[in-house]
Protein backbone atom coordinates (compact mmCIF):
# COMPACT_ATOMS: atom_id res chain seq x y z
CA UNK A 1 0.00 0.00 0.00
CA UNK A 2 1.20 3.77 0.20
CA UNK A 3 -0.13 6.66 1.48
CA UNK A 4 0.53 10.72 -0.22
CA UNK A 5 -1.25 13.65 0.27
CA UNK A 6 -1.11 16.99 -0.41
CA UNK A 7 -2.36 20.42 0.50
CA UNK A 8 -2.74 23.56 -0.72
CA UNK A 9 -2.92 26.70 0.96
CA UNK A 10 -3.02 30.60 0.14
CA UNK A 11 0.71 30.20 1.21
CA UNK A 12 1.96 27.34 -1.05
CA UNK A 13 1.79 23.59 -0.87
CA UNK A 14 2.86 20.56 1.12
CA UNK A 15 3.55 17.02 -0.50
CA UNK A 16 4.57 14.13 1.69
CA UNK A 17 4.83 10.36 0.61
CA UNK A 18 5.18 7.56 2.89
CA UNK A 19 8.15 4.67 1.32
CA UNK A 20 6.37 1.01 1.76
CA UNK A 21 6.13 -0.72 -1.22
CA UNK A 22 4.44 -4.49 -0.70
CA UNK A 23 3.18 -7.43 -2.91
CA UNK A 24 0.98 -9.30 -0.63
CA UNK A 25 2.61 -9.26 2.91
CA UNK A 26 5.26 -11.20 2.34
CA UNK A 27 6.80 -8.95 0.05
CA UNK A 28 7.71 -5.59 1.16
CA UNK A 29 10.33 -3.73 0.13
CA UNK A 30 11.06 0.30 0.00
CA UNK A 31 10.41 2.69 -2.74
CA UNK A 32 10.44 6.39 -3.46
CA UNK A 33 6.68 7.84 -3.80
CA UNK A 34 7.64 11.59 -4.60
CA UNK A 35 9.56 13.05 -7.01
CA UNK A 36 10.79 16.62 -8.25
CA UNK A 37 10.95 17.70 -11.52
CA UNK A 38 11.64 21.16 -10.87
CA UNK A 39 13.84 23.97 -12.74
CA UNK A 40 14.32 26.53 -10.21
CA UNK A 41 13.57 30.02 -11.32
CA UNK A 42 11.36 28.62 -14.03
CA UNK A 43 8.70 25.89 -12.53
CA UNK A 44 8.31 23.26 -9.69
CA UNK A 45 6.65 19.73 -10.90
CA UNK A 46 6.09 17.72 -7.56
CA UNK A 47 4.79 14.19 -8.13
CA UNK A 48 3.42 11.59 -6.00
CA UNK A 49 2.37 8.17 -7.21
CA UNK A 50 0.42 5.37 -5.80
CA UNK A 51 -0.84 2.38 -6.98
CA UNK A 52 0.73 -0.91 -9.20
CA UNK A 53 4.25 -0.09 -8.91
CA UNK A 54 4.96 -1.53 -12.26
CA UNK A 55 2.67 1.43 -13.73
CA UNK A 56 3.89 3.92 -11.99
CA UNK A 57 7.29 3.75 -12.33
CA UNK A 58 6.51 2.99 -16.04
CA UNK A 59 4.62 6.31 -16.28
CA UNK A 60 7.67 8.30 -14.46
CA UNK A 61 9.98 6.23 -16.99
CA UNK A 62 7.78 8.17 -20.05
CA UNK A 63 8.21 11.38 -18.06
CA UNK A 64 11.82 11.20 -18.43
CA UNK A 65 12.15 9.20 -21.73
CA UNK A 66 10.16 12.70 -23.13
CA UNK A 67 12.87 14.96 -21.75
CA UNK A 68 15.73 13.50 -22.61
CA UNK A 69 14.09 13.32 -26.68
CA UNK A 70 12.63 16.72 -25.79
CA UNK A 71 9.15 15.08 -27.91
CA UNK A 72 7.30 18.08 -29.00
CA UNK A 73 4.69 17.66 -25.77
CA UNK A 74 6.65 16.94 -22.32
CA UNK A 75 6.86 18.06 -19.08
CA UNK A 76 8.37 21.18 -19.42
CA UNK A 77 6.76 22.32 -22.33
CA UNK A 78 3.52 22.70 -20.61
CA UNK A 79 2.46 26.24 -19.66
CA UNK A 80 -0.10 25.38 -17.33
CA UNK A 81 -0.15 22.55 -14.10
CA UNK A 82 -3.09 21.73 -15.95
CA UNK A 83 -1.53 20.69 -19.19
CA UNK A 84 1.21 18.64 -16.83
CA UNK A 85 -1.85 17.28 -15.13
CA UNK A 86 -3.28 16.13 -18.20
CA UNK A 87 0.21 15.11 -19.84
CA UNK A 88 0.63 12.63 -17.27
CA UNK A 89 -2.65 11.41 -17.79
CA UNK A 90 -2.48 11.04 -21.26
CA UNK A 91 0.88 8.79 -20.00
CA UNK A 92 -1.08 6.63 -17.67
CA UNK A 93 -3.84 5.86 -19.75
CA UNK A 94 -1.59 4.74 -22.56
CA UNK A 95 0.46 2.79 -19.84
CA UNK A 96 -2.93 1.14 -18.48
CA UNK A 97 -3.70 0.06 -21.68
CA UNK A 98 -0.35 -1.59 -22.92
CA UNK A 99 -1.32 -4.08 -19.72
CA UNK A 100 -4.77 -4.24 -19.09
CA UNK A 101 -5.35 -7.05 -20.89
CA UNK A 102 -2.58 -8.96 -19.81
CA UNK A 103 -3.09 -8.40 -15.75
CA UNK A 104 -6.87 -8.75 -16.16
CA UNK A 105 -6.23 -11.92 -17.09
CA UNK A 106 -4.53 -12.59 -14.21
CA UNK A 107 -6.82 -10.97 -11.84
CA UNK A 108 -3.86 -8.45 -11.26
CA UNK A 109 -4.59 -4.52 -9.84
CA UNK A 110 -3.36 -2.18 -12.46
CA UNK A 111 -4.59 1.05 -10.99
CA UNK A 112 -1.97 4.23 -10.62
CA UNK A 113 -2.74 7.56 -9.33
CA UNK A 114 -1.19 10.52 -9.19
CA UNK A 115 -0.77 13.60 -7.01
CA UNK A 116 0.81 16.53 -9.17
CA UNK A 117 1.20 19.96 -7.62
CA UNK A 118 3.53 23.09 -8.37
CA UNK A 119 3.66 26.54 -10.23
CA UNK A 120 4.87 27.19 -13.73
CA UNK A 121 6.06 31.59 -13.61
CA UNK A 122 3.26 33.59 -14.18
CA UNK A 123 0.63 31.46 -12.96
CA UNK A 124 -0.77 30.78 -9.53
CA UNK A 125 0.35 27.40 -7.66
CA UNK A 126 -1.65 24.08 -8.59
CA UNK A 127 -2.68 20.90 -7.38
CA UNK A 128 -4.32 17.84 -9.00
CA UNK A 129 -5.03 14.19 -8.32
CA UNK A 130 -4.46 12.17 -11.88
CA UNK A 131 -6.57 8.80 -11.83
CA UNK A 132 -5.84 5.57 -13.32
CA UNK A 133 -8.22 6.68 -15.88
CA UNK A 134 -5.95 9.53 -17.11
CA UNK A 135 -8.84 12.03 -15.64
CA UNK A 136 -7.49 15.30 -13.66
CA UNK A 137 -9.31 16.36 -10.62
CA UNK A 138 -8.30 19.85 -9.06
CA UNK A 139 -8.00 21.09 -5.16
CA UNK A 140 -10.06 24.04 -4.37
CA UNK A 141 -10.23 26.64 -1.72
CA UNK A 142 -13.34 24.01 -0.54
CA UNK A 143 -11.09 21.04 -0.33
CA UNK A 144 -7.53 22.19 -0.20
CA UNK A 145 -6.21 18.49 0.02
CA UNK A 146 -5.71 15.61 -2.30
CA UNK A 147 -4.68 12.08 -1.08
CA UNK A 148 -3.73 8.68 -2.97
CA UNK A 149 -3.36 4.97 -1.68
CA UNK A 150 -4.43 4.72 2.18
CA UNK A 151 -6.52 7.45 2.24
CA UNK A 152 -9.03 7.02 5.37
CA UNK A 153 -7.07 6.78 9.05
CA UNK A 154 -5.58 10.01 8.01
CA UNK A 155 -8.19 11.96 6.92
CA UNK A 156 -10.30 13.06 9.88
CA UNK A 157 -6.78 15.36 11.46
CA UNK A 158 -6.78 16.89 7.87
CA UNK A 159 -10.33 17.81 8.47
CA UNK A 160 -10.05 19.42 11.49
CA UNK A 161 -6.98 21.43 10.97
CA UNK A 162 -6.95 22.36 6.77
CA UNK A 163 -7.99 25.54 5.65
CA UNK A 164 -6.94 27.11 2.81
CA UNK A 165 -7.28 30.62 3.93
CA UNK A 166 -5.93 30.12 7.37
CA UNK A 167 -3.26 27.82 7.73
CA UNK A 168 0.50 28.36 6.84
CA UNK A 169 2.77 25.88 5.88
CA UNK A 170 4.58 25.12 8.96
CA UNK A 171 1.06 23.90 10.46
CA UNK A 172 0.34 22.07 7.02
CA UNK A 173 3.50 20.29 7.23
CA UNK A 174 2.65 18.79 10.77
CA UNK A 175 -0.42 17.89 9.56
CA UNK A 176 0.44 16.17 7.51
CA UNK A 177 3.32 14.19 9.08
CA UNK A 178 0.42 13.60 11.73
CA UNK A 179 -2.03 11.90 9.16
CA UNK A 180 0.92 10.03 7.59
CA UNK A 181 1.44 8.64 11.37
CA UNK A 182 -1.42 7.70 12.17
CA UNK A 183 -1.98 5.91 9.16
CA UNK A 184 1.46 4.08 9.74
CA UNK A 185 -0.26 3.13 13.49
CA UNK A 186 -3.47 1.45 11.75
CA UNK A 187 -1.66 0.11 8.53
CA UNK A 188 1.65 -2.15 8.08
CA UNK A 189 1.61 -1.48 4.94
CA UNK A 190 2.27 2.40 4.74
CA UNK A 191 6.13 2.90 6.57
CA UNK A 192 9.17 5.21 6.75
CA UNK A 193 10.83 6.95 5.67
CA UNK A 194 8.67 9.87 4.95
CA UNK A 195 9.28 12.34 1.72
CA UNK A 196 8.17 15.70 2.58
CA UNK A 197 8.37 18.81 0.70
CA UNK A 198 7.78 22.43 1.28
CA UNK A 199 6.87 24.49 -1.40
CA UNK A 200 6.22 28.74 -0.99
CA UNK A 201 3.85 30.71 -3.33
CA UNK A 202 6.19 32.11 -6.18
CA UNK A 203 9.56 31.01 -4.91
CA UNK A 204 9.85 28.89 -8.09
CA UNK A 205 12.44 26.59 -6.08
CA UNK A 206 11.94 23.70 -3.23
CA UNK A 207 13.65 24.86 -0.47
CA UNK A 208 12.34 22.59 2.34
CA UNK A 209 12.34 19.01 1.81
CA UNK A 210 12.69 16.19 4.50
CA UNK A 211 13.28 12.45 4.27
CA UNK A 212 11.90 11.46 7.72
CA UNK A 213 13.31 7.85 9.09
CA UNK A 214 12.34 5.46 11.40
CA UNK A 215 13.04 6.71 14.16
CA UNK A 216 13.39 10.46 13.29
CA UNK A 217 13.30 12.51 16.65
CA UNK A 218 10.83 14.87 15.37
CA UNK A 219 8.56 12.09 14.13
CA UNK A 220 8.76 10.52 17.69
CA UNK A 221 7.73 14.08 19.13
CA UNK A 222 4.59 14.22 17.65
CA UNK A 223 3.66 10.97 18.18
CA UNK A 224 4.10 11.05 22.12
CA UNK A 225 2.51 14.67 21.86
CA UNK A 226 -0.09 13.63 19.91
CA UNK A 227 -0.90 10.64 22.04
CA UNK A 228 -0.44 12.00 25.80
CA UNK A 229 -3.15 15.02 24.11
CA UNK A 230 -5.73 12.76 23.20
CA UNK A 231 -5.58 10.67 25.68
CA UNK A 232 -5.75 13.54 27.82
CA UNK A 233 -8.62 15.48 25.75
CA UNK A 234 -10.46 11.75 26.25
CA UNK A 235 -10.40 11.75 29.68
CA UNK A 236 -11.38 15.38 29.82
CA UNK A 237 -14.96 14.59 28.10
CA UNK A 238 -18.07 15.15 29.60
CA UNK A 239 -19.74 11.60 30.77
CA UNK A 240 -22.10 9.84 29.26
CA UNK A 241 -25.52 10.02 31.49
CA UNK A 242 -27.42 6.57 30.66
CA UNK A 243 -30.82 8.98 31.99
CA UNK A 244 -30.76 11.78 30.68
CA UNK A 245 -30.08 11.64 26.48
CA UNK A 246 -32.49 11.98 23.89
CA UNK A 247 -34.35 8.79 23.90
CA UNK A 248 -33.91 6.82 27.95
CA UNK A 249 -34.32 3.48 28.66
CA UNK A 250 -37.70 2.72 30.07
CA UNK A 251 -38.40 -0.53 31.14
CA UNK A 252 -41.82 -1.01 29.22
CA UNK A 253 -40.08 -0.83 25.71
CA UNK A 254 -37.09 -2.75 24.62
CA UNK A 255 -36.89 -1.13 20.94
CA UNK A 256 -33.85 -3.38 20.45
CA UNK A 257 -35.70 -6.82 21.12
CA UNK A 258 -36.42 -7.90 17.38
CA UNK A 259 -40.17 -8.32 18.25
CA UNK A 260 -40.85 -4.51 17.00
CA UNK A 261 -39.65 -5.82 14.01
CA UNK A 262 -40.95 -9.25 12.86
CA UNK A 263 -43.50 -10.75 14.57
CA UNK A 264 -42.00 -13.73 15.91
CA UNK B 1 -22.45 1.77 4.14
CA UNK B 2 -22.94 1.17 8.19
CA UNK B 3 -20.72 1.07 11.01
CA UNK B 4 -21.20 -1.01 14.22
CA UNK B 5 -18.93 -2.02 16.98
CA UNK B 6 -18.30 -3.74 20.27
CA UNK B 7 -15.92 -3.45 22.94
CA UNK B 8 -15.25 -6.29 25.45
CA UNK B 9 -13.25 -5.16 28.90
CA UNK B 10 -12.92 -7.30 32.28
CA UNK B 11 -15.69 -5.06 33.85
CA UNK B 12 -18.52 -5.89 30.43
CA UNK B 13 -19.51 -5.12 27.14
CA UNK B 14 -20.22 -2.12 24.67
CA UNK B 15 -22.42 -2.30 21.40
CA UNK B 16 -22.90 0.14 19.18
CA UNK B 17 -24.07 0.83 15.68
CA UNK B 18 -25.59 3.53 13.31
CA UNK B 19 -28.37 3.34 11.81
CA UNK B 20 -28.15 4.79 7.87
CA UNK B 21 -28.76 2.44 5.12
CA UNK B 22 -28.45 3.53 1.35
CA UNK B 23 -28.44 1.99 -2.45
CA UNK B 24 -26.03 3.68 -3.96
CA UNK B 25 -26.36 7.77 -3.19
CA UNK B 26 -29.60 8.43 -4.05
CA UNK B 27 -31.91 6.28 -2.32
CA UNK B 28 -31.10 6.62 1.81
CA UNK B 29 -32.85 5.44 4.36
CA UNK B 30 -33.11 4.46 8.01
CA UNK B 31 -32.39 0.72 9.10
CA UNK B 32 -31.54 -0.32 12.67
CA UNK B 33 -28.56 -2.53 13.36
CA UNK B 34 -28.39 -3.41 16.70
CA UNK B 35 -31.22 -6.07 18.22
CA UNK B 36 -31.00 -7.61 21.44
CA UNK B 37 -32.05 -11.16 21.71
CA UNK B 38 -31.65 -11.24 25.47
CA UNK B 39 -33.99 -13.54 27.79
CA UNK B 40 -32.98 -11.88 31.56
CA UNK B 41 -31.55 -13.48 34.12
CA UNK B 42 -30.10 -16.75 31.45
CA UNK B 43 -28.88 -14.83 28.60
CA UNK B 44 -27.74 -11.55 27.06
CA UNK B 45 -27.16 -11.84 22.98
CA UNK B 46 -26.94 -8.93 21.38
CA UNK B 47 -26.11 -8.79 17.45
CA UNK B 48 -25.20 -6.25 15.27
CA UNK B 49 -25.36 -6.36 11.07
CA UNK B 50 -23.55 -5.20 8.29
CA UNK B 51 -23.20 -5.64 4.34
CA UNK B 52 -26.40 -6.12 2.22
CA UNK B 53 -29.19 -5.23 4.14
CA UNK B 54 -31.90 -8.01 2.11
CA UNK B 55 -28.83 -10.76 3.67
CA UNK B 56 -28.53 -9.59 7.28
CA UNK B 57 -32.50 -9.10 7.36
CA UNK B 58 -33.28 -12.73 6.21
CA UNK B 59 -30.55 -14.00 8.79
CA UNK B 60 -32.30 -11.96 11.51
CA UNK B 61 -36.09 -13.49 10.20
CA UNK B 62 -34.38 -17.14 10.65
CA UNK B 63 -33.16 -16.41 13.90
CA UNK B 64 -36.47 -15.61 14.81
CA UNK B 65 -38.58 -18.08 12.84
CA UNK B 66 -35.76 -20.93 14.40
CA UNK B 67 -36.96 -18.98 18.21
CA UNK B 68 -40.81 -19.11 17.54
CA UNK B 69 -41.32 -22.97 15.72
CA UNK B 70 -38.60 -24.18 18.35
CA UNK B 71 -36.69 -26.12 16.60
CA UNK B 72 -33.58 -28.22 18.14
CA UNK B 73 -30.58 -25.29 17.27
CA UNK B 74 -32.03 -22.03 17.74
CA UNK B 75 -30.35 -19.16 19.71
CA UNK B 76 -31.91 -20.18 23.44
CA UNK B 77 -30.64 -23.38 22.89
CA UNK B 78 -27.10 -22.99 22.55
CA UNK B 79 -25.23 -23.27 25.45
CA UNK B 80 -22.11 -20.84 24.97
CA UNK B 81 -21.73 -17.84 23.09
CA UNK B 82 -19.72 -19.47 20.74
CA UNK B 83 -22.06 -21.74 19.87
CA UNK B 84 -24.54 -18.87 19.05
CA UNK B 85 -21.89 -17.41 17.11
CA UNK B 86 -21.94 -20.29 15.05
CA UNK B 87 -25.45 -20.97 14.87
CA UNK B 88 -25.43 -17.44 12.99
CA UNK B 89 -23.02 -18.17 11.25
CA UNK B 90 -24.68 -21.72 10.00
CA UNK B 91 -27.69 -19.11 9.01
CA UNK B 92 -25.67 -16.98 7.21
CA UNK B 93 -23.97 -19.46 4.73
CA UNK B 94 -27.67 -20.98 4.37
CA UNK B 95 -28.83 -17.22 2.90
CA UNK B 96 -25.75 -16.64 1.05
CA UNK B 97 -25.75 -19.98 -0.48
CA UNK B 98 -29.75 -19.25 -1.57
CA UNK B 99 -28.76 -16.24 -3.17
CA UNK B 100 -25.44 -16.20 -4.03
CA UNK B 101 -25.97 -17.40 -7.69
CA UNK B 102 -28.76 -15.04 -8.57
CA UNK B 103 -26.96 -11.50 -6.87
CA UNK B 104 -23.72 -12.69 -8.67
CA UNK B 105 -25.07 -12.47 -11.98
CA UNK B 106 -25.42 -8.29 -11.69
CA UNK B 107 -22.83 -8.28 -10.10
CA UNK B 108 -24.39 -7.50 -6.35
CA UNK B 109 -22.74 -7.54 -3.32
CA UNK B 110 -24.38 -10.11 -1.40
CA UNK B 111 -21.55 -9.88 1.72
CA UNK B 112 -22.83 -9.61 5.51
CA UNK B 113 -21.18 -9.41 8.50
CA UNK B 114 -22.47 -10.17 12.34
CA UNK B 115 -20.92 -8.95 15.54
CA UNK B 116 -22.67 -10.93 18.37
CA UNK B 117 -21.79 -10.44 22.04
CA UNK B 118 -23.33 -11.07 25.80
CA UNK B 119 -22.91 -13.66 28.03
CA UNK B 120 -24.78 -17.25 29.00
CA UNK B 121 -25.28 -17.95 32.55
CA UNK B 122 -22.04 -19.60 34.01
CA UNK B 123 -19.87 -18.58 30.62
CA UNK B 124 -17.77 -15.61 30.74
CA UNK B 125 -19.05 -12.69 28.35
CA UNK B 126 -17.71 -13.04 24.43
CA UNK B 127 -17.83 -11.41 21.54
CA UNK B 128 -17.47 -12.68 18.34
CA UNK B 129 -17.65 -11.51 14.42
CA UNK B 130 -19.35 -13.76 12.11
CA UNK B 131 -18.07 -12.82 8.78
CA UNK B 132 -20.45 -13.69 5.20
CA UNK B 133 -18.81 -16.97 4.60
CA UNK B 134 -20.22 -18.20 8.00
CA UNK B 135 -16.54 -18.66 9.73
CA UNK B 136 -16.44 -16.94 13.42
CA UNK B 137 -13.70 -14.92 14.97
CA UNK B 138 -13.41 -14.19 18.87
CA UNK B 139 -12.48 -10.79 20.53
CA UNK B 140 -9.32 -11.19 22.59
CA UNK B 141 -7.81 -9.10 25.23
CA UNK B 142 -4.95 -8.26 23.57
CA UNK B 143 -7.69 -6.74 20.12
CA UNK B 144 -10.49 -6.48 22.39
CA UNK B 145 -13.19 -4.82 20.50
CA UNK B 146 -14.22 -5.49 17.01
CA UNK B 147 -15.66 -3.57 13.87
CA UNK B 148 -17.65 -4.10 10.94
CA UNK B 149 -18.82 -1.83 7.81
CA UNK B 150 -16.74 1.70 7.44
CA UNK B 151 -14.20 0.29 10.24
CA UNK B 152 -11.14 2.76 9.25
CA UNK B 153 -12.09 6.76 9.94
CA UNK B 154 -13.16 5.27 14.24
CA UNK B 155 -9.80 2.91 14.53
CA UNK B 156 -7.18 5.27 15.80
CA UNK B 157 -9.72 6.60 18.53
CA UNK B 158 -9.71 2.57 19.58
CA UNK B 159 -6.19 2.11 19.16
CA UNK B 160 -5.16 4.85 21.58
CA UNK B 161 -7.69 4.72 24.51
CA UNK B 162 -9.10 0.96 24.57
CA UNK B 163 -7.35 -1.81 27.10
CA UNK B 164 -9.15 -4.59 28.21
CA UNK B 165 -8.33 -4.39 31.66
CA UNK B 166 -8.10 -0.89 32.95
CA UNK B 167 -10.91 0.83 30.39
CA UNK B 168 -14.29 1.20 32.54
CA UNK B 169 -17.25 0.62 30.52
CA UNK B 170 -18.41 4.47 30.81
CA UNK B 171 -14.94 5.47 29.29
CA UNK B 172 -15.60 2.43 26.51
CA UNK B 173 -19.22 3.84 25.73
CA UNK B 174 -17.65 7.59 25.67
CA UNK B 175 -15.16 5.76 23.38
CA UNK B 176 -17.25 4.01 21.07
CA UNK B 177 -19.47 7.14 20.62
CA UNK B 178 -16.57 9.21 19.24
CA UNK B 179 -15.39 6.32 17.03
CA UNK B 180 -18.84 6.55 15.41
CA UNK B 181 -18.74 10.62 15.62
CA UNK B 182 -15.72 10.58 13.85
CA UNK B 183 -16.85 7.99 11.09
CA UNK B 184 -20.34 9.92 10.23
CA UNK B 185 -17.50 13.49 9.73
CA UNK B 186 -15.81 11.32 7.34
CA UNK B 187 -18.80 9.21 5.23
CA UNK B 188 -22.75 10.61 4.76
CA UNK B 189 -23.17 7.05 4.52
CA UNK B 190 -22.94 6.42 8.18
CA UNK B 191 -25.79 8.38 10.58
CA UNK B 192 -28.05 8.90 12.83
CA UNK B 193 -29.83 7.73 15.52
CA UNK B 194 -27.21 5.91 17.09
CA UNK B 195 -27.72 3.06 19.28
CA UNK B 196 -26.27 2.11 22.15
CA UNK B 197 -26.35 -0.75 25.02
CA UNK B 198 -23.72 -1.50 28.40
CA UNK B 199 -23.51 -4.60 29.77
CA UNK B 200 -21.90 -5.25 32.99
CA UNK B 201 -20.47 -8.73 33.79
CA UNK B 202 -23.05 -11.41 35.34
CA UNK B 203 -25.80 -8.99 35.11
CA UNK B 204 -27.42 -11.22 32.96
CA UNK B 205 -29.67 -8.30 31.52
CA UNK B 206 -29.14 -4.75 29.69
CA UNK B 207 -29.67 -2.51 31.63
CA UNK B 208 -28.46 0.60 29.86
CA UNK B 209 -29.17 1.59 26.33
CA UNK B 210 -29.71 4.63 24.25
CA UNK B 211 -31.03 5.95 21.13
CA UNK B 212 -28.96 9.11 20.08
CA UNK B 213 -31.06 11.19 17.05
CA UNK B 214 -29.47 13.23 15.19
CA UNK B 215 -29.06 16.46 17.28
CA UNK B 216 -28.59 14.40 20.84
CA UNK B 217 -27.07 17.40 23.40
CA UNK B 218 -24.76 14.45 24.23
CA UNK B 219 -23.28 13.98 21.21
CA UNK B 220 -22.77 17.03 20.45
CA UNK B 221 -20.96 18.36 23.66
CA UNK B 222 -18.87 15.60 23.08
CA UNK B 223 -18.09 16.25 19.17
CA UNK B 224 -17.90 20.29 20.13
CA UNK B 225 -15.12 19.36 23.22
CA UNK B 226 -13.10 16.78 21.26
CA UNK B 227 -13.17 19.11 18.49
CA UNK B 228 -11.44 22.31 20.61
CA UNK B 229 -9.17 19.43 21.71
CA UNK B 230 -7.90 18.34 18.84
CA UNK B 231 -7.14 21.85 17.68
CA UNK B 232 -5.64 22.85 20.79
CA UNK B 233 -3.44 19.40 20.84
CA UNK B 234 -2.69 20.25 16.97
CA UNK B 235 -1.86 24.06 18.21
CA UNK B 236 0.32 23.04 20.71
CA UNK B 237 2.85 20.18 18.90
CA UNK B 238 6.16 21.06 18.11
CA UNK B 239 6.94 22.60 15.21
CA UNK B 240 8.90 20.94 12.42
CA UNK B 241 12.35 22.07 12.13
CA UNK B 242 13.01 21.65 8.25
CA UNK B 243 17.33 21.74 9.48
CA UNK B 244 17.68 19.66 11.97
CA UNK B 245 15.88 16.47 11.13
CA UNK B 246 16.94 13.42 10.63
CA UNK B 247 18.23 13.85 6.94
CA UNK B 248 18.08 17.61 6.24
CA UNK B 249 18.33 19.14 3.14
CA UNK B 250 21.72 19.70 1.61
CA UNK B 251 22.43 21.99 -1.78
CA UNK B 252 23.79 19.70 -3.69
CA UNK B 253 22.03 16.66 -3.46
CA UNK B 254 18.05 16.63 -4.48
CA UNK B 255 17.36 12.96 -3.72
CA UNK B 256 13.51 13.74 -4.49
CA UNK B 257 15.45 14.27 -8.58
CA UNK B 258 14.07 11.52 -10.55
CA UNK B 259 17.62 11.28 -12.20
CA UNK B 260 18.76 9.59 -8.89
CA UNK B 261 16.34 6.78 -10.15
CA UNK B 262 16.34 7.28 -13.93
CA UNK B 263 19.34 7.85 -15.87
CA UNK B 264 17.49 10.44 -18.12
Amino acid sequence: MTYCLAILTHAGLIMAADSRTNAGVDYVSTAQKLFDFSIPGERVILICTAGNLSMTQNVLTLISRDLKTRVASNLNDASTMYEVAQYIGHLTRQIVEDNRSWLSKDGIDFQCTFLVGGQIKGEAPELYMVYSQGNVLRATKETPYLQIGEIKYGKPILDRVIHFDSTDLDEAATCALLSIDSTMKSNISVGPPINIVLYKTDALEIKHRLKLLENDPYLESIRYSWEDAVKKAFRDLPTLSWQTSSEAYTEAENWLSPRNIYTS
